[in-house]
């Protein structure tokens, strides 16, 4: 019985590709990780390994590179929809090109200094596709927030299993990974950033909290209304536990103050949030 | 404008449960790392914070210990069946479970003492639904196998950013991720899991590869080949380069000898393999 | 033969403690990882298992929490104090305690909601000597800085495996690892810590370097001279090496614009730089 | 006031080498992390930044792959050896290196093909001193051992934080770091490691423990006294805690049948044993 090929594709991963300007002052950098991965009919490659539709995965990274240059200190968008255009239409064997870049912050602190600005990380994906064009997911992960009341979890269901004790006032700790839709692919890509970032940290604080999925359903419709560019958002927000330490064994309070902070298990809260006039997704997330 | 909630679920990540089989000799372990994930009509939760449908993720996390002594020393699949059964059948308001559990290997070196065999970790995802039923996928990640000749790459497209030089002799290394897809919810899991292990290696080794994908090929649909139980396998295959230094500005020969192990960037080759008759897989890679 | 016991020590790592100060406003935390080691005359439970000088390392934890509650929202140096003071103080057994306390920082983004500041750690490290006192060392890690210019590398020595070219104009990126020993067990310790930081970030920015050993030699010598608590300082910094790539294949330029970062090999330079008038270290570095 | 230059040193780190020996059937590989460290009078460049002294570190990895090369699939210890005795015999400045080599082991599976046989590294450590010549140091890491029972934890110091219950049959898990002092710098490196290994595996499993730091002592002197080629043993045990889970909730029994492998915090034992003729370490461990 033959094995029949389904989807595939290849690509090169985390190309680390640094962009400095000098002509801005403070000097300016992009500090990007590029991923790219290619679609099109390869099924001789997988057959036989007849190669000659096949564009090296050498060569995307030496692109990546060559675009970076020729773009200059663009936003993370700009390079992704450039690379993922020029796969697709540079080639007539492939079909879907799909380019992700993970941003990385840094802050000036002198005209040629720069320091990390830390873990949070900035994403994009592009997904060119030959028939139905330009797809853009934006996006950040490693968004570590905290909130030290204003959080509950009660009035749950129970079943045999059940032993956890309502709370009242609980500490609520997340770190955030979303992504968001936008409806084209043109935008002021910084501002739009910046606004479902903030929209993200400030419904988090401002949220009296019942569960973490009434959150994420407060943190996803705030993007959604302060950042009109996009359509749909996806969060995975993971319940980083803190869990109140008992002390009366040894004779102390603990009236909310010490907590333990837990690795392993942890709660994971995923959702999706659509505007009402949200477009069909088509490949973006493929 | 309203924010319309789309898909959605939650459970506890990361359960890290060792049962241990004193009834054998040498004692048995079973070594799991298990994620739940639940879905069903939260939409209030989400809204309002109304809990009253909302199965702690705690509960969850009791429920892997509990149904881990209920069953003894079972076969990962065995544990993640009936956990996903468990919640399905258990509770209205969750029509669907995902239950993924990372295995750990150890090797007896006493009568009740082991060593952990390494870095390869055992996979299964089972997907139970209301409508549909159960379904199973196995797998493995990190299973790192290279070939230190039997590999080239020549032949391929080149455009204006092909650098690459063709090789007829090449070290070929990958970091195997599989995942398979069960035809039936009962099955021999462990032999199955041997033979479609054993397949990847075999297949891995034995063929004269001239590009990573056909590589890709001939491993899944040995697999597939091999273990009849399975109709479908996907595999993501990251080309771990190893480049032939150049050794000639000391004056030095390098015939295939001394490489440097790169750790960024690599390639990345996904591809999925189908036995003819397979059947749709609703919704199991969900 | 015998084989005689040398050094020994035993503790509790990792234990995560957070702490909550509801009494300011905004809220205050302090998100510590503490990890406990304790050495005295052991030598009974290595040969035979006897435990009676044993202070389990459940204790141990046990104590953090406890001292956490006693002495609220204070600076890691004081808590480590405490610590180590507690366990060679109450138990005549113990003649000596490290303990390590890590600190993540967070910012306020509203009364009670915080954002974690990023990947840079704050340490501490106190050894509590029953002869000798207490010793104190801080730092930090991860600390993750850059210049895109005013560093050259050239003149340097060569011999048969010598193929680097000379440069006037390299970018140069670290991640410092710095630790720093201060002369006395009473400080501001935030105060001194704020100004040894900025030290090192402002000796690096403002150094035109000739190498990267210049670069530690300054930043060093600008800590003592800006924090005279402190006596010493050791700085490990890795030679992130960013590349210039070769863009002259696809015709077109790179002056000093678009930068390969790699990840190993790394350079890795450090020392140790000393106040003429240090006393010596006794323990604090053991 | 001046800063004094202490104790400093530079190098390359983690410089990934794979050699290849096709002359042996099956096909033979070396797959190293090199890393090498320098130190001499180099107060120059650390004041002025010149660098007449300054090997560079990119020199340094050329060494590497160089001697890879010109000795071919030796052991670890041999190629650590050569290394440093270039650098120091070499270069007049120099006047002490270290080398560190981890070394990752692999399973043939084909005449060619070979597969990682897990986490576990072995690890060498050469020290050439311009004036006491050269120390050998091995070890290993990641070797992770569990024992089911014969372990046991009572009778222990308390005092008021302790809530610890004693316990008859415990679960003993711990993660081995070993690093033991060779008494000269000429043996059979590969034999003296499988015997040394041998003897920790051996002795965990045979040891009834009533404390880590019993096996800790056992473990080092059966190295000691099965490799009579090392002098010395130093060993760091992580306690991996594996807590019985309380299933009474449930009304389920729990006879030592179902854990919870805790992350953190977690125990850390650590010792030095020495032969009673051990001679001095000189800079062996510096």
């Amino acid at each position: 019985m033959m094995a029949i090929l389904g989807e595939n594709r290849y690509g090169k991963a985390e190309v680390r590709v640094v962009h400095v300007d000098r002509g801005q002052q403070p000097h300016a950098i992009r500090d990007f990780n590029v991923s790219v991965s290619l679609a099109g009919d390869m099924l001789q490659t997988h057959l036989s390994g007849a190669n000659d539709q096949v564009l090296p995965t050498d060569t995307q990274k030496n692109t990546v590179y060559a675009l970076a240059q020729r773009l200059g200190g663009v936003e993370p968008e700009v390079l992704a929809l450039a690379l993922a255009r020029h796969f697709v239409e540079g080639r007539p064997g492939i079909t879907r090109a799909r380019v992700q870049v993970d941003s990385y912050g840094w802050t000036s602190v002198g005209p040629h200094s720069l320091v990390r600005s830390g873990g949070e990380v900035r994403t994009v994906t592009v997904v060119h596709d030959e028939q139905s064009g330009s797809w853009v997911l934006g996006g950040l992960r490693e968004l570590t927030l905290l909130n030290t009341t204003d959080s509950e979890f009660r009035g749950f269901a129970r079943d045999e299993y059940t032993t956890l004790a309502e709370t009242t006032d609980r500490m609520l700790a997340t770190s955030v990974e979303a992504r968001w839709r936008f409806r084209t692919a043109d935008c002021d890509w910084a501002a739009a950033h910046q606004r479902a970032r903030q929209a993200l940290i400030q419904a988090f604080a401002d949220t009296y909290s019942h569960s973490l999925q009434q959150s994420l359903y407060a943190m996803g419709s705030r993007v959604l209304a302060e950042a009109p560019e996009l359509c749909e958002v996806r969060l995975a927000l993971p319940n980083k536990h803190h869990f109140l330490v008992d002390l009366s064994p040894f004779g102390l309070p603990n009236d909310n103050e010490v907590y333990l902070a837990a690795d392993r298990p942890y709660g994971l809260i995923e959702g999706q949030l659509l505007a009402e006039d949200a477009a069909d997704a088509g490949p973006a997330w493929s």
